[in-house]
């Protein structure tokens, strides 16, 4: 298996989310043991097409001047090196959301995930001397519409039936949310 | 029209959130003319059907005691009277989303809406003495969820094809998004 650059899944400290403050979550957005297979699924449906989505998230993020920033070297031009290392990255998150186990280390690694993106941890991963410190919440959490718009076509492309991919669909949309409500805590972690 | 206790639609504050973020965050979700439309039309399908989407809602909170102590008394058991002055707002509030231009005042009364979630605001506008003193921010995430997948049975209901519905559910998906977005300001307003 390839190594990942700054991938460091299970080598993280635990999160300061509980197992519980996980279930309660799961409870919120009424998870079922048929997401958990359907999601399962969608893995399985993705892993081939696992380019092709980083290739339309990043056409889509590229595409506009206000999110590309977030990707800045100091010199406020988009880091080609630093779109590269987190896309590898990102690819392998998809498959960990679909083909992991939600447990103590998935719960790290969203901890993880999380403060990347704040600025106790943005830019240093890859070394990167950027003009942006932080990810604003702001697009946190808007990009819960486009991480899940966007995934239905793809989920849609290896002939199972409608309802098969209605679920992969719904299943995949709650996973979203669960996942960015978990990136947020470091930004409001005394009312989160 | 009947008046509706603590609605301040038109007399709140200018929101600290600009129009032009607005416009920028429209465009994250890709936000279209046809957009516009299908929520406009959305509003007209859910207009006779608002108080049977509040029952779904308030058995979906209801049901879930780690959901539904948000509208808790100073006893610690849910208090009618703030669950149902909530509701008129909430119902409300749909019609406004879908009917109402998003201006600054729009903009205005979403801030509004935020910081009636947090410790500055929440229980004030109904005297009510709770024993929680803000929603956290997780739950206001986690929300896009079940207000955005709950909708589209609702909007299945009047007749029209499947494209429409489709073209109204996914206005409204955006609309959600960006609407939580713009709520969960005052949690982080430094890192917004």
């Amino acid at each position: 298996m390839t190594t990942i650059a700054g991938y460091t899944y299970g080598q993280v400290p635990t999160s300061p989310v509980t197992l519980d403050d996980l279930e309660t979550l799961k409870a919120t957005v009424l998870w079922s043991d048929d997401d958990t297979a359907a999601l399962k699924l969608a893995g399985e449906v993705l892993a081939d097409q696992v380019d092709d989505v980083l290739d339309l998230w990043y056409g889509y993020v590229g595409s506009h001047p206000h999110l590309v920033r977030y990707f800045n070297g100091s010199d406020g031009n988009p880091d080609g090196a630093y779109l590269d290392a987190v896309r590898v990255r990102f690819g392998q998150w998809i498959r960990d959301l679909c083909g992991r186990t939600w447990d103590a280390d998935w719960l790290a690694y969203q901890q993880e995930i999380a403060v990347r993106h704040t600025t106790d941890k943005k830019n240093r991963t890859d070394g990167v001397d950027s003009t942006e410190a932080y990810v604003p919440l702001r697009y946190m959490v808007a990009f819960i519409w486009p991480i899940t718009a966007t995934i239905k076509d793809f989920l849609g492309r290896q002939g199972h039936s409608p309802e098969q991919i209605d679920a992969m669909y719904q299943a995949w949309f709650k996973a979203i949310t669960l996942s960015v409500t978990l990136w947020t805590r470091p930004y409001a972690p005394g009312t989160w």
